[in-house]
């Protein structure tokens, strides 16, 4: 398969590469690194991407911005930031998969943990995650041509706890190479309107 | 207690206020229904409407727009609809709520069963919807003095279904009498975080 990945120079996005590129052809990108630049938040660069890339069998996005803070500091334009670039950036992304894809293909989506296990400073993240997921179960139903769609919602990552760890005290943190197991399944599986969450 | 309603005046508003009336002061507040006017989708109509009503214990909301389509036919300006009214008008309402609130006060916002269970035309319910789920679980740790939040989310009701009932073909509706039940139990209980999801 000809698999794009954007966001492939991530922590996630590295994992989901070594998982896939031995059996894929991998095409990466990113808003400053990998083989294509993009910027989910900007739809003109999505469309501008599928124009270079041409057909691909799957659309991968590990990627995406929320803003954290405490509560009580939240305004609206903060929650704006999550839902113009990991929310709105991933479902245009999806939108325009639906013709870049070939027969069958499939869109992977990012959301995450939050959306049901939610920390301090993270109510966006919660809100954005879970808008992924709702968005996936909905657009699975009506895709036409056998095109699939899916989104992983990992825990903290082992390889982002340097970081995060703080704000994610008590989480049983997995290694970035099983996430990227759930993208597989994802990609190479059959299921569609599936959120898979990666846990312990 | 003082109990403000958003929507006071809609299907689900007025069955709300029903349920609590006998036992409680209720405000009623809409568009252009109900004793004070507030629009949601425009933030600085929430804050007015806090001034003009003052302190109160319980914040309803059961308003909200979303727009609905065909996946193919959706556009980010048509997500941008129900990302703007029904999603962040409910938002913004929590965040101006939070100040306007006496200690120990609760919120109750109205999401929706597409968040997992879809139709098709629904994709930006079910994100909208998910997206108010998320919203409350994680925004009810980080409340100060007491505040409480959770959403209801109800099944199709069958006051609803002679406009609705083609898109939700199969689905066990429910009276709006039940559907208010939920509403009591946010803001007469003590659960916080809880999203209520009301069905057969
Ligand atoms: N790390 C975790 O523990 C964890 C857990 C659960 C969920 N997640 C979610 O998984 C996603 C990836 O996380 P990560 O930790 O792998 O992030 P990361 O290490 O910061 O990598 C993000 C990647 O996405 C690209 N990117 C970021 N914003 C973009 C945009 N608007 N348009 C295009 N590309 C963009 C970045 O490349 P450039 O900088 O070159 O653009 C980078 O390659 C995020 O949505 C995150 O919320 C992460
Ligand atoms: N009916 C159902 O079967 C059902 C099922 C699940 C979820 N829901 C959700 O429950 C909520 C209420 O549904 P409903 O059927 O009761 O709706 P409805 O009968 O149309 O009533 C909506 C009420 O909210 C007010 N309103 C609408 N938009 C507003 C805004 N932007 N700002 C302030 N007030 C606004 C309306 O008053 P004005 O016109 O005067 O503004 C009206 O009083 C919606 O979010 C809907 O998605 C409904």
């Amino acid at each position: 398969m000809k698999i794009l990945v954007i966001g492939a120079n991530g922590t996630i996005g590295k994992a989901v590469v070594a998982e896939l590129v031995a059996r894929h052809e991998i095409i990466t990108a990113g808003r400053s690194s990998g083989e294509y630049r993009v910027d989910l938040k900007d739809a003109a660069s999505i469309t501008a991407l599928f124009k270079e890339v041409g057909k691909v069998d799957a659309v991968i996005s590990a990627a995406g911005n929320v803003h954290f803070a405490p509560l009580a500091e939240f305004s609206a334009d903060h929650y704006a930031i999550g839902i113009n670039d990991k929310l709105m950036g991933q479902v245009n992304l999806a939108l325009a998969a639906q013709n870049a894809l070939n027969d069958g293909g499939s869109i992977t989506l990012t959301s995450g943990i939050l959306s049901s296990d939610p920390i301090r400073f993270g109510s966006s993240a919660s809100m954005v995650n879970a808008a992924i997921d709702g968005f996936v179960r909905a657009a699975a139903i009506e895709l036409p041509r056998g095109l699939r769609i899916n989104s992983i919602s990992p825990t903290v990552l082992q390889e982002a706890l340097e970081s995060y760890g703080p704000y994610f005290r008590g989480f049983d943190a997995v290694p970035a190479a099983k996430v990227a197991l759930a993208y597989s399944k994802s990609v190479e599986g059959a299921q569609t309107g599936q959120v898979y969450t990666v846990n312990n």
